[in-house]
């Protein structure tokens, strides 16, 4: 399909096939890192409570509020705080805020955006649709992100902290220790999943004014429906975001999703249980796959990256998607023997072991 | 402020102030176009019906079921149509989608975007963004956008009918000579105010090839603080949008947003009788102030666009500030004699009008 009224940009973009969605009360639906528990029921409440004034009004469009109880939590100010439709669009805008298109660059070659081989597929997307200059560092032997390839070559890194999917955290220290040798260059650190047990670099932010991390409500806070993101980093960074958003967009954080932000970090405890309750089932789960010889990567992040004993995880996902066990195979060589499994409910793991275990693929 | 870690573009970015938003039970806020009624009871039922299940989950990225409701309305099929998250965001996206960057264009001079001189103050702020050239037509001399000045010139036009902040609807006539007159050229029509009183072209995205029309919730349907908007157009055309939308924020849409819209369009009587309150009162006030001297524009919007008799309009703007009566005011020089005045409750252009009879900014 092409169009005349199409942008170049446009006809460039690759299509996107969205991924599997099956849904119903058989499936068991391990391949998209949701949480299995259901949010705080203060934001239940916070939107029975949302009446007809807040929602003929605008909302904040500096969704001050929600960034203060953010801000509060870490002990930053609110000036180091940014709010987005969820991290992908807060990602979206800090490519435009901080790495330079190809075309408005005066430097033969342009300063490129390093990240990670194997890495959030967004990445490079971003890069295709923003014009920028990406370089691709491959992975140590043991799929830990190799930090010495960086350079400091005075546009970009970005990887996830722990990085998706291979789960595998980097210590506070080695990131630290890059931030350091790479003064020039602006570190974007993805902490998507860094609630489920990795160091975040959060209350770093104004030490290092090449630092920015980006988190969600999305998994640890169980809010993946309600799109809510937030970006810490020194105030003159979150500047930019903040131009660059208001740019696009004045208003992307609606008012239900601030007032169901600001229920979710008021509700400390009920969030300690619920990721206690996920990193427990992922210990009983890595467990219970090494007992029948897969190889399972050391998880901080609420989901397994794991190689079945006869490494065919191209036919046990088969066998588990027949089984409506959904998880995630990608059909590229490097991760042909790879499975990643999204930490459900006990029962759920329950049924992913059991139907491993009927699996007859391996004969 | 600047920063080494800025992008070109933030750089280049200028940076936003936001409008005055006081708030307070005395103050009568006529200067952001909100509607004074609340949505549908049914929006807050269905956001009181919200259940962690769907919180938790990834909302539909396709938001197939609001689509689907949205083409039943206008009898379009849901390839017709797109939802973003307020129509802001799918301007954006549709500039990306459909206009061609300067550095982008083979062409010399590039094929520039054109808009009336006096319209939304996004269109040049989104031309900045994304580097696109553009060209501005001025408005006739009765402040009606001059269709005749738009070229077919194989790059776009855009337009608010009705026109912000004039009030005044061009007929579906002279856009649908426009759109026969410009066959090369994308016509994006801007329907945000369109419930009140203008001509909407959705009926026609299937009979033009180069027709986009995008409208909001937040204007007739009361759901500014729900961010959440539509565009409609052919399969093609809607197509280039949900591609970049795919490479920018695969969910822009929340799971709330989808139930408070599909909920919203369920209520036609609501919305119809809403709809005729804005509608009165605003005939109401416009005799009022035509009354009282003032020239009072033509609107088919939820607002006025007016000049004092006195043409002292900064005079009355900062009258009425103090009275806690807030409008809207240009310090522009073209705009200098003119105010925008938002339709309020009837007891809030009353408190206008008893403002305006006390104003001694007149002598």
């Amino acid at each position: 399909m092409a169009n005349k009224f199409w942008s170049e940009l446009t006809h460039r973009l690759t299509p996107y096939v969205p991924g599997e969605q099956r849904h119903g009360d058989k499936i068991v639906k391990l391949n998209t890192n949701e949480n299995p528990y259901p949010p705080s029921p203060r934001v239940l409440e916070a939107l029975a409570a949302v009446d007809g004034g807040a929602l003929r009004r605008y909302p904040d469009p500096e969704s001050v509020r929600l960034r203060t109880a953010l801000a509060d939590q870490h002990a930053l100010d609110v000036a180091n705080v940014f709010v987005g439709n969820g991290s992908d669009e807060i990602l979206g805008l800090a490519f435009m805020a901080f790495f330079t298109a190809k075309s408005a660059q005066s430097t033969s070659p342009p300063a490129s955006l390093q990240y990670p081989e194997l890495s959030y597929s967004f990445y490079p997307v971003y890069c295709e649709l923003l014009d920028i200059e990406s370089c691709v560092r491959p992975l140590r032997d043991d799929f830990s992100i190799d930090m010495d390839a960086f350079e400091d070559n005075g546009g970009g890194i970005i990887f996830p902290n722990p990085n998706a999917p291979t789960s595998l955290a980097q210590s506070a220290q080695s990131i630290e220790a890059l931030l350091i040798r790479v003064p020039n260059t602006l570190v974007l650190v993805d902490e998507a999943y860094v609630d489920f047990g990795a160091q975040s670099m959060v209350k770093l932010v104004n030490k290092y004014p090449n630092l920015v991390v980006s988190q969600t409500f999305s998994k640890s806070r169980s809010l993946a429906g309600m799109r809510l993101g937030a970006a810490y980093a020194n105030n003159q960074l979150i500047e930019a975001l903040t131009r660059v958003k208001n740019s696009f967009n004045s208003y992307p954080v609606d008012a239900v999703a601030q007032q169901a932000g600001i229920a979710s970090i008021s509700d400390e405890a009920y969030y300690q249980q619920t990721l206690m309750k996920v990193i427990r089932t992922r210990a009983e789960t890595k467990l219970a796959l090494e007992a029948r010889g897969f190889r399972v990567l050391d998880s901080a992040a609420n989901f397994l990256f794991v190689s079945p004993a006869d490494k065919n995880a191209c036919a046990l996902y088969e066998h588990l998607n027949r089984q409506g066990v959904l998880v995630r195979f990608w059909s590229s060589a490097s991760l042909a023997q790879w499975l990643r499994i999204s930490i459900g409910t006990d029962e759920e793991m329950q049924a992913l072991l059991k139907a491993i275990d009927e699996a007859e693929y391996a004969i």
